[in-house]
């Protein structure tokens, strides 16, 4: 038997923040496990304080670069990147799986993996680090797809805004497997099971 | 030509926060616009204020009944819902569409639909909409579901939470369509286009 070798292995850091009071059993703070989920998910959700001081979110596409979560963002958005140097932020990608089935109410629940991430974000400055995250984000979409399509001009190039997350702070929630009966339910007259959850590209460029 | 019936017409009050520094040409304040989102939408993302001032955000599952979209939670989850009457929550349900492969960097985008909502959240007690939330919460899985199921006993009706999110302050954010192109990257090369992003459940119960 061989063993893939996985450049991400260990365990982020459990704190108070990325403790759960219920269903701990779902959650796992394995760094592989995390990157797999920011790896596969289209999309990401970042939640920051308004000034207001009310909760804000906004759906963002992002790329994982090492252990650094950058989230697309224009200048002009109202995160207000333009303004600050760094500032705390929560960000979460889910992947729904599955419907699980059961032949009891309470039971019925969904197949899912989901990361949330605590971190202070800051401001992508730096020209080569912005110009390496841009051909990330690119090449996301299809391997190598920055080498076939044209770089950014220095104009398009500032109206894009990137924002990293450190990854340090971080958890996994994820279900696995089919329905959870109680023992007494089990001869009730009810189908249960999974329906998978696929979510089908149809090509890249 | 026939016009179907649809009981959400009407358009939500634009507010500053939902009003976007940029791309304004891709917000919409439709309600029936915003409620296929969410109908559609499997999870949803809860952002709220933590103890300590910082950002929160976690992924839940929700049913939109009439105006209000209910979210699900455990009495002991990291909200507090147990202790707070009404607190300030944003929320995003997103569904990616497709990728855009565009000729240049700049231009490559998703097709997505996006709704956020602002709101003061309430914990559900009444026990007739619990009930009557439960039970739609159930029939999101598969039409009728509920009456194919055991319904909750009072132990189990116990252990979970409901939050009432009222959907008053509401935009939504939407990409359709191809590639955009500067008109002198026309000639360049590459190939461009829409890869369609779909998410297939193999059976409902």
């Amino acid at each position: 038997m061989t063993t893939l070798e996985c450049p991400y292995s260990g365990r982020f850091e459990q704190t108070e923040r990325t403790t759960p009071n219920r269903s701990r059993e779902r959650v796992t703070y394995e760094r592989e496990a995390a990157y797999r989920v920011l790896d596969e998910a289209w999309h990401c959700d970042v939640a920051f304080v308004g000034p207001d001081g009310a909760p804000r979110v906004l759906p963002t596409f992002h790329v994982r670069v090492g252990d650094t979560l950058f989230l697309h963002g224009s200048t002009g958005s109202s995160m207000g990147l333009g303004g600050r140097e760094g500032f705390p932020v929560s960000v979460t990608a889910t992947i729904v799986d599955g419907l699980i089935f059961s032949k009891s109410w309470f039971h019925h629940s969904m197949n899912y993996r989901s990361v949330v991430v605590h971190a202070n974000a800051r401001l992508v400055t730096d020209p080569e680090e912005r110009w390496n995250t841009f051909k990330a984000l690119i090449d996301r979409f299809a391997e190598g797809r920055s080498d076939r399509s044209r770089a950014a001009s220095d104009k398009e190039n500032a109206m894009s805004a990137l924002l990293a997350v450190p990854l340090e702070e971080v958890s996994v929630k994820q279900r696995t497997g089919g329905p959870v009966e109680e023992p007494e339910d089990e001869d009730l007259p009810y189908a249960n099971g999974v329906a998978h959850v696929t979510s089908v590209v149809s090509g890249r460029l």
